[in-house]
């Protein structure tokens, strides 16, 4: 249907039906990992493209959206967070807007793809530009398996930075996982998790939050934000905290933030409490 | 890059350097109009598709985030809307929405091609489904021409749903079809328009409302919302006011609205009224 092809990298989507492109100019870079294959490519419009076993992981241009989307939110949203895990999060992006914030004093990060880091530091500098901040640990291990024998009650805000809930990362979305988390968050403490489209994962929500429960959490919220290299081009991230409801933020603290930000404002994130009408089910 | 090309339409957003496609199971109905080439698709997962000279229209699936923020937003904003004009919006969706509000008296609407309007009878009798009502005026003219030669101050909301602002609908977004409208719309009455990606077009949105500005309109909004087949998928209106600012809406209105809608409520709205930092500069 179109005889450009050859210059257009797709992804297809097939739960969803859909697909997305991007005009691209050559493959630049490419590694075989133990665990998964990950190629970055040169386009166009929105400076470097990462794939990983074909599936589109972030772009130069907007990948802004989904890192302050997965860090701003939860941390203006816990009262003082000290203590964040990053799951998965290879790329760094969301670590560096997690160090953003002065009063968080630890980070690790469990992504168990020391490439996808190797390669962010190549072709996506401006993601890592934070990882020497002492605050900031990198690991390269299992997260299940971190969680699992994390200290009780020893951190603030888990974020589970992960692909798509197929292969590697599906054992980040039962219960089994969840539980470990809701035993290393402390009281008021906050796991957020990617939640891929609410349009077309509406069930998948449904799903996670019911695992979730099943772990002993009791209050969730969805919060949707524009994503245009992920199916929809609209996606959501899904907060459920410990022992508190999830009923505000820090208002203030959002207001008078001094770190810069591309989406991320207080009226974004009080907009992102905003339930569309098809969401309602969910009961945010 | 996928040997599945053969089942999937896409369209190449040459401007962005993006694409979108859906999977399809194949063409179910063309017209070549005097205007345009208008195809129908079926589609695996979103229902029909809406195709005109190669550029996706609409989706069954997803239509109504666009339709619904096309009209409840700027009828909720205006303080009485029963005047209405619609320019292009062939398919009926957003006449169908703004039927919904029962303070409107009247609605015109004028697609210059006909066709676009048997079509959507067709493949999307839902969105037609208010086509008979007795406020309702389906003209099959210029839009362009209509406007200027409507009576002055004789409406209350004119809602232009075109296609990008090349070729037919070029004219749609100069000064002088704005003074037109301008001059149509009576004191407090607003104008509101499709403006493309936040993303990719914040300067055809910049451009807009300076041409807004020269004809007279001197208060803007713009407000984003998701739009998965769109370029980006996340897409935008933007609203201007004649003789009066923009700084609210009738919330207690959108509050207590007896219609159903899928995407639109009052949280929603008061959302989209929400600036993401790099929108800033448009001083909303």
């Amino acid at each position: 249907m179109s005889d450009e092809s050859a210059t257009w990298f797709y992804e297809h989507f097939e739960h969803s039906g859909s697909a997305i492109g991007f005009r691209v100019t050559g493959k630049v870079d490419e590694v075989q990992s133990p665990f998964q294959k990950i190629e970055i490519w040169d386009t166009t419009d929105w400076g470097k493209l990462m794939v990983i076993d074909g599936a589109i992981m972030l772009t130069t241009r907007d990948n802004f959206l989904y890192h302050e989307m997965m860090s701003h939110p939860v941390l203006f949203t816990h009262s003082n967070p000290k203590r964040v895990v990053i799951i998965g999060g290879g790329d760094c992006g969301t670590l560096r807007e997690v160090l953003k914030h002065k009063e968080v004093e630890q980070v690790v990060q469990v992504d168990i793809d020391e490439q996808v880091t190797r390669m962010a530091e190549k072709h996506f500098p401006e993601l890592c530009d934070a990882n020497a901040d002492p605050r900031a640990q990198l690991l390269f291990d299992d997260g299940i398996a971190y969680m699992k024998n994390a200290a009780p009650e020893s951190v603030d805000v888990i974020i589970v930075d992960s692909t798509d809930p197929v292969g590697p990362a599906e054992g980040l979305f039962n219960e089994a996982f969840y539980a470990s988390c809701h035993r290393a968050l402390r009281a008021g403490g906050i796991l957020v998790q990617q939640s891929e489209s609410p349009l077309v994962h509406l069930s998948l929500i449904k799903s996670m939050r019911h695992h979730m429960a099943a772990a002993g959490f009791a209050h969730f919220r969805t919060l949707p934000f524009p994503q245009p290299c992920y199916p929809t081009g609209w996606w959501s991230c899904t907060l459920a905290r410990k022992g508190a409801e999830l009923s505000g933020f820090r208002e203030r603290g959002a207001h008078s933030k001094i770190f810069p930000t591309r989406y991320y404002n207080v009226d974004i994130h009080r907009a992102a409490l905003a339930s569309p009408e098809f969401m309602r089910e969910l009961g945010d």
